[in-house]
This record gives structure tokens, sequence and C-alpha cells, in this order.
């Protein structure tokens, strides 16, 4: 198909497939003409997959490069996707190196050995929970850091079941495919259904009425 | 003090001081001068929020407006602050009006009805997770559907703990500030410790040292 029906088909804009054909998110179609292109059925998932990754799932044009590279990288086995995927999907911040970051540390790696957990040093989710944990202890605010067991046990539940849902399929690029998408777009679903059990918990014992329901409350 | 003390205070660069001024993150500071004005450790303490907000938090500066503007307006309770956090961490993208959407609007109501939550329609999870399951359908990818009611019980009991959790302080602002900062920053924990657990179930599961962690590894 031409780039024109490409668009029709998944509602992308020409000027959206040409910018994610120039940034390498989508491969080149088979060129059938000095300005024209033929694309298939491949290109018409791709594009999905692009837009659930950077739309759905929030990653930056730059992280759902790694994230695709690691689908097209016949190299990369289902573990290695998960790295790929979650090093995408976390947060890079500059941590400071101060007081607070090195109590968080040690509060990360005590909780990792409470659980059992085999994590490696530099799992992407670890960096990521060291630095909420000493911001959190930077702005005073005690209350998510109180959760932290909660928090971890809710979290291995859910990724033992993750993790035995893995389908490994023929192709290897469509099982890398189902783990990435489990990470990036299983962690925004499990952020909207907290929403929801928040707004649901905060009526309750807060005894509010639905008729607002989050929407900004005036005193 | 002055800018170049709040800016040695926070870490934070004079430059991204003024950005936020102007971009009204930052309240202005006390004029003593023509090019001066002097700052409070008010000002050092919602610099590091900004930066928590949108370095840990990954929100964008017009979400991290919406919700510094929950923090200071007099007439948004708890209750209120929870929408507009919610608002601002939760993706908006455009829904396409397919069938794909119609189905997952159909098993988010199941699922909110199965569990007895009280949500309202614009609930900003609600439409989360109805965009995320309807995008996993396109893409053909079911295993995370799988998990709808693993994630929807492990979420709602950190719901319910976090909604105990709030603290009511005498100051309002600092009240909604525990909600705010609660809602942003506990989920990028949450995700965080998803990962950590990941790795940790993956490499028992599959057999895997923890030479690599979740390094891309090579086949």
């Amino acid at each position: 198909m031409r780039v024109a029906e490409l668009s029709r088909r998944t509602g992308v804009s020409v000027a959206s497939i040409k910018y994610y054909l120039r940034e390498g998110l989508l491969p080149a179609g088979e060129r059938t003409g000095p300005n024209q292109a033929d694309y298939g059925d491949g290109h018409v998932h791709r594009l999905r997959l692009v837009r659930a990754l950077l739309d759905v799932g929030g990653l930056s044009v730059a992280a759902a490069k790694e994230v695709i590279g690691a689908v097209d990288d016949e190299r990369v086995a289902l573990h290695g996707a998960l790295g790929a995927a979650q090093e995408a999907v976390m947060r890079r911040t500059e941590s400071l190196d101060d007081e607070a970051s090195s109590r968080a540390e040690k509060v990360v790696d005590d909780l990792v050995a409470r659980r059992g957990w085999h994590v490696h040093p530099a799992n992407p989710g670890r960096r990521s929970a060291v630095d909420v944990l000493a911001t959190l202890e930077r702005l005073e605010h005690g209350e998510v850091a109180g959760l932290l067991d909660t928090y971890a046990e809710a979290m291995e539940g859910v990724a033992d079941e993750e993790v035995g849902a893995v389908v490994v399929r023929e192709d290897r690029g469509r099982s890398v495919e189902g783990v990435v998408t489990g990470i990036v777009l299983g962690g925004a679903l499990l952020l909207g259904l907290r929403g929801m059990a928040q707004e649901s918990g905060s009526a309750r014992r807060l005894g509010l009425g639905l008729g607002g329901g989050v929407q900004r409350s005036v005193k």
C-alpha cells in the first residue's frame, strides 16, 4: 500500500509517518519509484506499536527507539528485552549524592534482602525506587515511604504473574514485543486501576458522594 | 537569600529557577531592588517539589503547574487534590472510537462492577485503563489483559492503604502536597519495585544467573 493508505488504516498522519521513518522507528517501505514506496501489514502493526509506546506508554522518541531496537535485534533474548524495556520506561534522573540518597539506598537494599529478591545493583527499577525515597525525604513527606512493604508485596505478586504470563512464540520478535508491551502498557494499566481504586477508597473513607467524582472539588 | 544562594542550596541552576519563576511554578521572591529579590525557605521547599514532579515523577511543565495550582488553591480540598494529581499523572491520549475501544470500556465497567468500586466515568484512571486495553487488542497482545483481575486486586489493596495513610495536617497546603506527592511519586515507586520484582522473578523462572542483571543479554 502507499503511504496515504497506511495513514488511513492507522489514523496516523503522513507527516508523523515520515517523521518515524526518519527517526528509524518504522522501517522503510519497498521502493517502487523515485518518490514512492510500498508498505505492508508489518508496517501497519509497527506503526500501532510505535503509537502505543509514545501515546499510551508515554515514552520519549529516544526511549521508544531503544525498545523497538530490542524487538528488532535478533541477539536480544527475552530476559534481555525485560532490561531494555525497563530502561526505557523508568525515569533517568541525576541522583544527588547526599545523605538522603545514601539512606534511601540502604532502605531499598534492606527491602530486597528482606524479601529475598535477586536484583542487580544496576536494575533501573532499583535506581528509580532510590530516587523516589530520597526525594520524599528531602520534601519531608514520609507518607509513601511508610507504604514501602505494602507496595513491595503487591508488586511481588503482580510481577510473578507477569513473568508467568510471558508467551514464548515461534516468532522471537513477537515474543519480545509481548514482553515490552507488557512492561510499558502493563505499567500504565496498573496506574490506571490504582487511580480508580483510589477514588473509590477515598469516596468511601471520606464519605463523599460520587457526584463530583475526582473532579476538582471546592470545600 | 539571593537567587545564587537558592541555586546553591537546591542544586537547581539559576537559569532553571528563572524559567520556573516565569512559568509560575515558583512564586516570585520579595523585591529588594530593581534587579534583585529575596527568597526564603518556602522557595527552597517549593523548588524541591517542582523538581520532584518534573524529574522523578516525569510530569510535563503544564502538568506540574496543574498540581502546584491545587497545592496553592485554598478552595481545593483533599478529595479534589486527588483528582487534580490523577489528571496530571495520567496520559491524555486521543482515544480512537473503534470496536476495540467499545470492548475495552465494557471490560473496565464489568471489572468495576465486579469489584464494587465507585468510580466516576470521568476518572482519569478509567480513561487510561480503557486506552491501554484497546491498544493491546489492536496490537493482538492479550498477555496483559489476562492479568486484569490480578492487577485490580493488587491495586485495590494498595489504594486502600494509600487513602488510609493520608495525613491531614493543620497546614492545608502541606496536606494537599502529601496527597499529590503520594500519587505522583508513589506511582514511580510502585513501578520501580515492580521492575526489581520482575527481574528477580524472571531470573528465577528462566534459571538465569544474576551476573548480567537486566542488562541487555545476548543469546
